[in-house]
């Protein structure tokens, strides 16, 4: 492994660290209510899950020696039953989304069963551990949106880079209507498809708007790995992780390591910004802009949207990171300029500090808002909620 | 394996039922300039394809007794390195895309290296072998349309569904515009992302546009695997296989099976045109609205697009049949209403009797066109050229 997919998988195993390698093979017997993961395939039976939030899966290999269901960072072995099909079951996961792998004789391949996601640097397997509130990611008979594959011109990287753009529900029945904009972050590990595919940031914002809980507006979510990153992988890379320490411009992250989003933010703020409110009936000033991100994604709005402050009112970080008072050299232009600022965690993670930075901050005047996900860790239920309780925030001027 | 998957499978399969199981292993050595596929992940070497096309699998499986690449049709073995890679080729494929999968201790997985596309009923992997004409569907410095995923509700499935809509690059700068329409199809076992993925659909018009080849459309590609199909899958079918027999409405497909899509007519008709014209700017009539499909979807297109003339007057089938003279009530009526029929057919599929139809349609007067794709069998460059061809056909009244 290079050392920069290491870097990247730190970020993403963030809270896995304290975990085992391998499950103990003394589970209690599996209460016998299993269903359909919602994320299978058409038709595919496994993996399933059950009301203890255990994940079972299946796979027909007949000839294998050794198979293991891989999820949350824990190896679970299945057992070989006479029909030549390896089944078990894992430990009780958290509710929502979970990357997962089977692990056939040694060989980390996705589930058949399962829809792919990328995530940990690759296109894989995930399952849905249905959640108690997943009311407000439901498919619902209410007006929907468009998910947009869209491709833009980047003069900074010299190519065509890929964005996905969400466009309310009334978009195309409201033609000379224009709209505000959230530029929206996946987390490291993960790309462009990430928020529509395993957040459903498509179907929350859908949902709120019909409820009355949202004001309408554009989400543009970017692949945030571009050209030149020097946290990039797949692609040539200009710099190498450790020159970004030299950067005058960076987040310090997990372990001390400093990330440069110096790239990206010629992107976001040379061809991506223009571009979008040349494409799309956007209100393109700074009162109707939005940046949000999760885990590597908010310490990308962090750095972006502080530096950028004339382009962005509205800031949220889920589950990456905050900002203190302590940060703001100019306190009284940040209250001019920032209408809210948006902090989250999932319970499980390490919040503290960000909700004490968000308590500091609304004793000194700025809206400052902290969330915390109930039950939930360093996974995608913390996002969807995360994003669920921003939304209602912006653009309320 | 349930009766309507071999059935769906069996149309899939139709160029493949001649080859052996088997590859035989007395290959000779393969050229040694393999490149990455450009349907990899990002920053997966493999597979690679090279000058020869053979396709170079490789994959950790430290522990397995037996890997094969399953490419079609057709299984090769792989040999075990000392670093517990599996490595091996394939014969030459033709050039293009091609489903595949790898089979592990006889378990049937997706190569954890390549991108995933929905083909022969499942999500799987694919790698593409250059073709030398795949400069018309590349990516390029040209303005591009967008690849929008939408619901919709059905009144007729009580539910929601999604189609892909792709609209052209000039459809959001030019606000007041109105556009035809091309209702495009998946074939059997693939669904409603194929056409964006496989086929590179919106790549392909972009181009044509940029060169003025094609009039600016709307395409909109919607799954046909409906509730209700009797050629359903991995959802509850109300009909079975055999019932379609007594339809009053059907086509005959390979080995004389007769499909129904009375249930995808109904979603088409009743429900899937309204919505397009309500929700996006299209010209809303019969003159600017076509049905093509690929496979299963030709097939489709011929019964739903012949059953409503008063609805489609550009028809395109590829590699799924043809329109005889004979099969027409009204010859002077089909005229009158038929602005361009297209049949085409990969070089290596048996076209001759699609050929001969259109030369007797010309012969009567009508504006028919058939295409050859050379070199190609049942599979996605046969139906990305299609579309090149179709394209510039539509619309020119």
């Amino acid at each position: 492994m290079n050392p920069t997919i290491i870097m990247r998988t730190a970020i993403f195993s963030l809270t896995l660290a304290a975990l085992p390698l391998f499950a103990q093979t003394n589970q209690p017997p599996a209460v016998e209510d299993f269903k359909p993961s919602t994320l299978n395939q058409p038709g595919k039976q496994y993996p399933q899950v059950n009301s203890e939030r255990r994940v079972r899966a299946r796979v027909v290999a007949a000839q294998a020696k050794s198979v293991m269901l891989d999820i949350g960072g824990v190896k679970y072995p299945l057992a070989k039953g006479e029909d030549g099909a390896w089944v078990g079951e894992s430990r009780p996961q958290d509710e929502g989304f979970h990357y997962y792998q089977l692990v056939i004789d040694g060989a980390q391949v996705p589930d058949p069963g399962s829809l792919y996601f990328y995530g940990a640097s690759r296109w894989g397997s995930g399952v849905e551990v249905p959640a108690a509130d997943r009311d407000f990611y439901a498919l619902k008979n209410v007006p929907h949106g468009q998910l947009r594959q869209t491709l833009f011109y980047s003069k900074s990287c010299n190519t065509n880079l890929q964005c996905f753009v969400y466009t309310p529900p009334d978009y195309e029945t409201e033609p000379s209507k224009r709209y505000p904009v959230l530029f929206l972050q996946h987390g490291g590990g993960e790309d462009d498809t990430g928020w529509g595919n395993q957040g459903h940031a498509g179907l929350i914002l859908d949902n709120l708007i019909a409820e009355g809980k949202a004001k309408p507006f554009i989400i543009v979510m970017a692949n945030s790995y571009v050209p030149g990153s020097s946290y990039a992988f797949g692609r040539p890379s200009t710099n190498q992780p450790g020159a970004s320490n030299s950067s005058s411009r960076g987040v310090t992250g997990p372990g001390g390591r400093r990330f440069d989003f110096s790239a990206f933010e010629r992107v976001m703020t040379n061809d991506l910004i223009p571009f979008v409110d040349a494409s799309f009936r956007t209100l393109p000033d700074q009162a109707h802009r939005a940046m949000a991100g999760l885990s590597m994604g908010g310490m990308q709005t962090r750095q972006i949207a502080m530096a950028n402050l004339d382009k962005f009112s509205h800031i949220g970080i889920f589950s990456g990171g905050s900002i203190s008072p302590t940060q703001l050299a100019d306190m009284a232009d940040f209250k001019q300029k920032v209408k809210v600022v948006f902090v989250s965690y999932g319970s499980r993670e390490k919040g503290a500090a960000g909700k004490a930075d968000i308590e500091s901050l609304r004793k000194a005047g700025v809206n400052a808002v902290f969330y915390e996900s109930p039950n939930t860790a360093h996974e995608w239920l913390s996002w969807r909620r995360s994003l669920c309780q921003f939304a209602p925030l912006l653009f309320q001027d």
